[in-house]
Formats: C-alpha cells, structure tokens, sequence
C-alpha cells in the first residue's frame, strides 16, 4: 500500500471506531500522544478518551471530505489532515469539522 | 516567550506576508518543505512559492479564527493548526480555510 492508501484506511478505521464505539480509541493513541481539542490540551491515551467519551453528544456519524497526507519528520512518519461534517443524533444540521493527526505521537483536532 | 506566543507570532507573521507580498513567503519554506494544496503535493520553496503566487486572486486578506499549537517531535519542533477565513478582494463572501504548518518542515495547506 502506498502512503495515502494507509493514510485513508487508518482515517476510516479512526472515525468508525469514534461512531461506533469511542472507547476503543484509547488503542490509537500513545502515552505521549497529545490532543488538542477547542484549544484545550490533553496528554496521554487515557485522558484523551476520557475526554472524547465525555462530549455532549451519544451518536454521531463522521463523513470525511478530504484527507491529505504528507511525509513527516526523518523516521518515516506521516502527517494526516481530513477535513469533514460531523452529524450528531438529534441534531438537523451537520458540523464542520478538521483534524490533523501524526502517526503514533500527537493528534490534534479542531473545529467541532 | 512561550511556544503558544511563538506560534501566534509566527502565524500572524506568515499571513501578513502572504497578503502583502506573496512571493516573500520563499523565506519561510526550505528546501525540504512539502505543500499540499487540495490534495496536490508541492515540494521545495521555490515550487511552493510559484503555486502560492499563481492562485487566480491578487489581493487577499487572511483573517485568523484559531491558532493551536503542540510539541512536535524529539528535537522540540511545533505542530500549528490554523483556522480562518479568507476575504478575495471583488469577492462577496470569505471562503473557510484551515492549514497546518510543522515548523522548518513541512506545510499543509487545505481548503481554500
């Protein structure tokens, strides 16, 4: 597979798990992972899915618009943007939303 | 200053130059930098700066909605995410943008 067909696959997997059972995440992301939702920065795997699982919103469905890829940093990493809409149960209109994330380090998102 | 300021900094820096003077922004890239402007990949300063300095639009205004910054990295590099909307000069609406920048490295550039 090429970077860009890994890179799409790892964003499907990451936002069927986020729709289906948010949890789970926790295995996606690192000890020294980092993210930064809304401005608010959180460390580690497991205060990330704590705070992923706390959102104000049960069901959701995240549909993914574009994911751009690009080499990052000498050890072979990448860098993943996507940018989407995010329908929330209940909810009539959809979000906007982007995120960036860096493979095994930091995940970074923004926009809900 | 913090690395949150430095960002910040470095944000409003990149986007006046950008507005001002497009092709000065050949200082801000390296040689190994990587463009990615909806979804095609543009490497090296002087490529990056004839794609930015050929958009069909002359004069532009960025304004910043949202700047977050996080570690990126062992060697203390930043990752930015940044988030705005763009004013075209004879164009009615702002169109959205969000762009990504990893410094000295890389540059990610979606959604004009």
């Amino acid at each position: 597979m090429n970077p860009d067909d890994v890179s799409k696959a790892f964003v499907e997997h990451y936002y069927s798990t986020f729709d289906s059972n948010r949890s789970a995440l926790a295995n996606l992301y690192q000890e020294g992972s980092m993210l930064t939702f809304e401005g608010q920065k959180i460390q580690g795997s497991p205060n990330i899915v704590a705070k992923l699982t706390s959102l104000p919103f049960q069901q959701c469905k995240h549909h993914i618009t574009t994911v751009d890829c690009q080499p990052s940093g000498p050890s072979g990493g990448m860098l993943v943007f996507v940018s989407g809409n995010l329908q929330i149960s209940g909810e009539q209109h959809a979000l906007k939303f982007s995120q960036v994330g860096q493979d095994g380090v930091e995940y970074e998102l923004n926009g809900y």
